[in-house]
């Protein structure tokens, strides 16, 4: 989507492939809100890195960093045996893979890749094809956005005020993002309307990211303190509710994603507002058989006993050299904390999950799953 | 309650007055929960400036804190013209209502302090029967938190985990509180149990007070973000919810609290969890007739951009002089926020409200509003 710095508007993705240089280049998200770069990983263990270090974030993001990440490392192979260019190809596919141990979304994307390189005939051939499918595997995560963005504008309104909850934007894709899609598709119709940021405590992903993205793009919104939600639901000023999937059940239905989700799904449910859950088709799970069976992480209790921000804030960027990002401890000392990073919504609170082939009741994905990817 | 300076533990009130040095004496809230210091007033023109500047918050804190700077200014007077100390009384009255416009506390406080010196027939007589006055109106503020703690620890039994929202603990009363008065009464008959404290952004009066509270008083608790209390209700890890009110309106039970609160009480009444809220009677407005003619204040959207903390923080109450207390800007630097202080429980999502005199489902408060203080 659009990033404007020093004035000057352009687009961008979150992770993009340098050929001349046969570099990745990332969106180097630890520094935003506050400051916008783009940074260059140079060969696979570089990628691997900036994909450990949360330089890059969001599943669909690095699984296609992961693709990329593989190409380029398949790319530095010197040389002209197959044998010794496969094993290689192990090395590099091991250290992406474990850059990130639970995350699966790489893996399927390095596996989608390494599959396409096998009919070459030579290392050539293969790193051609390799570096072919790693830019096909990010093309189509931006068509399956914008597919999502095309069904998802249609719940969208003159003049409605749309909440959201954490970061499934762009930047968790490689472009247009899931529950900001239909807001990106709307905007580009014409149509007028406002969003709701929940700031999404405990990491703030609503108010740093999303609240980014949106001003970014020229998007009317307002970041609000999670408790906001409710009340403004009552008093009748929130009218659609996107928000974006962690793991989907295709066969409950059930909808894990970020802490506070399941909440806010309560809340619509009793005011009758419609919840809607945007998902690519990687987020869907095939095999589990119950929410209660998702391992739900318990996250470091720092997270919630205070708060990263940046100091001496004067609110230009302009004055960033003279900030600092920094942490404060705005709980009590001797204080604990529970910290859940994710929550599970039911199926009956969902009014529809919209994905790149349609929107669909959550309780009809099962029957849908041959146009929904099924795997198992 | 208790409070432990340097390994020494001692009981301590809200605010006290110092008859030596005529001094109203108060915990200086704006140091917790980094820094526990008492400040002294040393007239009543220092007591006005310490209810302004929110050295003491809290309805019925402020109140015993208006209550005592009314005879403070009173003993300050040096003559023997009833009517020159009419005057006077009636200068420090204005100072001290003048101090916080919108709260009504403080000037009930004083009504109850200026109808109690009328009686005296010299000068010296009214100034003993204000500082009487003055001395009771804080007594009785405890009486009824001990009062409702007795009521309220009925509903504690061991084993049970306990939600609360901001703060309605003894800090914002002369001692005790009023949701935290059933905890400390269950504390007191050995009872164990476990308190969930919400942190209650923007201002995290939970993670700070309530915790700060919580921790002196060696309960068992742990610090939550306002996200996470669904997901524990749904997993069966809250029995319990108890909160504090703002303004309860007698005519239909409605109940104004932190924003936030109605959000919880949805959230229980799809768990079957009780809810409860524990309220003095001076909470009780016996005038409005409906939730929606509440005004709902909207705070600086400084409040939900960015939070206030430790800088520096160790984890040891000992280093604090390396610390210092800063603002960090958690989000987007072109952001704008909402920013609502309040929200409206209806009372069909309450299960009862704990007051001095007993506790009562919320539609029979007007029924028994002989028993509930009602006044007009």
């Amino acid at each position: 989507m659009n990033v404007t710095v020093r004035g000057r508007t352009r687009h961008c993705r979150t992770v993009t492939f340098d050929r001349a240089r046969n570099a990745v280049r990332l969106v180097e998200q630890r520094l935003l809100p506050h400051e916008f770069k783009i940074v260059a990983a140079r060969d696979f263990r570089e990628t691997a890195a900036a994909i450990r270090d949360m330089v890059v974030r969001g599943a669909p993001a690095i699984a296609a960093t992961a693709a990329y990440g593989l190409a380029q490392g398949a790319l530095d192979f010197r040389g002209r045996s197959l044998e010794k260019f496969s094993r290689h190809v192990g090395t590099v596919y091991q250290a992406l893979k474990a850059a990130r141990p639970t995350a699966v979304d790489p893996v399927n994307a390095m596996n989608v890749v390494r599959a396409a390189m096998r009919p070459g005939k030579t290392v050539e051939e293969r790193q051609a094809l390799a570096l072919a499918a790693a830019e096909e595997f990010a093309d189509e995560d931006v068509r399956h956005c914008a597919a999502i963005g095309q069904h998802g504008v249609k719940l969208i309104r003159n003049g409605m005020r749309i909440l959201t909850h954490c970061n499934a934007g762009w930047l968790a894709c490689v472009d247009i993002g899931t529950a900001t899609a239909p807001l990106y598709a709307a905007q580009a119709r014409g149509k007028t309307f406002h969003v709701f940021c929940d700031e999404t405590r405990p990491r703030s992903q609503g108010a740093t990211l999303t609240a980014w993205e949106l001003a970014q793009q020229k998007v009317s919104h307002q970041v609000i303190a999670d408790n906001a939600a409710g009340h403004l639901m009552q008093r009748g000023e929130i009218d659609l509710i996107i928000v974006g999937s962690d793991r989907t059940l295709g066969r409950t239905g059930e909808v894990t994603n970020k802490i506070g989700t399941y909440t806010k799904a309560v809340l619509a449910k009793r005011h009758g507002i419609p919840f809607y859950v945007a998902i690519p088709l990687s987020t869907i799970d095939w095999n589990l058989e119950s929410g209660f069976d998702i391992p739900i992480e318990e996250r470091d209790t720092s997270e919630v006993l205070g708060a990263w921000g940046l100091l001496n804030f004067k609110s230009q960027i302009s004055n960033l050299k003279s900030a600092r990002r920094a942490y404060v401890r705005v709980a009590n000392a001797s204080s604990g904390a529970r910290n859940p990073g994710f929550d599970v919504t039911p199926p009956e609170l969902i009014t529809g999950i919209i994905t790149p082939a349609g929107i669909f009741k959550p309780k009809e994905l099962w029957a849908e799953r041959d146009r929904l990817g099924f795997r198992v």
